[in-house]
């Protein structure tokens, strides 16, 4: 998977990665809409079928992101609760929607791996203050109190993994990341599908953030991804 | 082991405490020469008898510090090499330093580790840059580059242990470590033990941080730090 220079201009005309303070890739935005094995993997039965099996109704995509975590320059995420940003900023009703990450490189200990706090999402939805300065993402954030009283109580785990793994986690679970200061990235793509209808009400983020097409995903066949990849290879030969 | 409030105050008012650009204390030095038990560690067999049987000769303590790595706030140590310092600013002959890292907290991955990349200490003295800007320390950092060189052929190691755990490193190995976003806080020690034979030539940093005091280290007993405690103990019943 490697971005062609079109889409690389796109990203940069469009505004829809957000960088990093020192410049580098932080987040790359809706990538499901422009980019075909994206897409697939945007409706692929064992991302989505899951999180239906969960919510016991269809889903649509709510947030379709790739997180950076660059070598060397991947900042922090604060401590925070998805469902924080989808309720202030977006005006969902409810923590009915879920985060599925899919890695794209090796998640290791020492690469800034997302670390979770266990059981956090029963303590529902946190007071939260918006931070707008320890990094460059607008980002409603939890006091040091209540991390610490969470973190009495559940712990700390931090899932790694080969590039493939996959982690879904509840929108009022308790998560961050620290910073990436080694050679190694670690690009994580997370589909936040949300209940359709639990569909967001008050959107005041960009379209391309927070998206307004409310229509259930279709499935794609299990091995779709694998069928665009080997078309690829044959056309490349 | 608590600083008193009288220990506090001496440390604000002599500015032996380096603060994160946060505010919170991110290193302590000469903690040895005016507390009691800092003292006894500094001269425990069990930290200078190892160095000097690799030196085959006295040492005595260039320095000697406590990196804090606070909880949520602890910084980034940029990768770097500690005898890039102790040349280029303490004006030190050879890498004939060894640094004795001796664990107060328990060490995790998740809570800001020392990563080491093995074998970089082959590669000598390498081409560094002052940093002033990316922490509250000056360094003098390594490049990307050659970071990346170096973990192709030696990857990456992040040591972790109980309080009281130790570590040895050579003085050209390669380290750092990422920022501390956890409630744990991950305080380690630093004994720089140097040659005798290997005293610095030309200081340029003060006398708290680079110590001009040359007389080889005399060991304590064994059992001194214990002998200590108990007799805090008893004092206090």
């Amino acid at each position: 998977m490697k971005l062609t220079q079109q889409q690389i201009d796109d990203f940069n005309r469009e505004g829809w990665v957000w960088r990093e303070k020192s410049g580098a890739p932080r987040t790359a935005f809706a990538a499901h809409l422009y980019n075909e094995a994206f897409g697939l993997l945007g409706a692929h039965p064992r991302m989505i079928d899951p999180v239906e099996q969960i919510f016991g109704e269809k889903v649509y995509m709510h947030q379709y992101k790739i997180n950076a975590k660059s070598a060397f320059t991947g900042d922090v995420w604060q401590w925070h609760q998805d469902y924080g940003t989808w309720k202030r900023d977006d005006g969902m009703p409810q923590p009915r929607a879920m985060n599925i990450a899919i890695f794209l490189d090796e998640v290791m200990p020492i690469n800034g791996p997302l670390m979770l706090v266990p059981k956090s999402q029963h303590a529902g939805d946190l007071k939260a203050s918006h931070d707008l300065a320890t990094t460059s993402y607008p980002l409603w954030t939890l006091d040091e109190e209540t991390v610490t009283q969470l973190v009495e109580q559940g712990g700390i785990v931090a899932p790694t993994g080969k590039a493939g793994g996959m982690l879904m986690f509840h929108g009022n679970l308790v998560h961050g990341s620290a910073g990436n200061i080694t050679p190694y990235p670690r690009k994580i793509v997370y589909l936040t599908l949300n209940a359709v209808s639990n569909y967001i009400r008050k959107p005041t983020r960009p379209e391309y953030i927070a998206h307004r097409d409310f229509t259930p995903i279709q499935t794609v066949d299990d091995d779709a991804l694998l069928r665009l990849a080997r078309a690829h290879r044959q056309a490349a030969e």
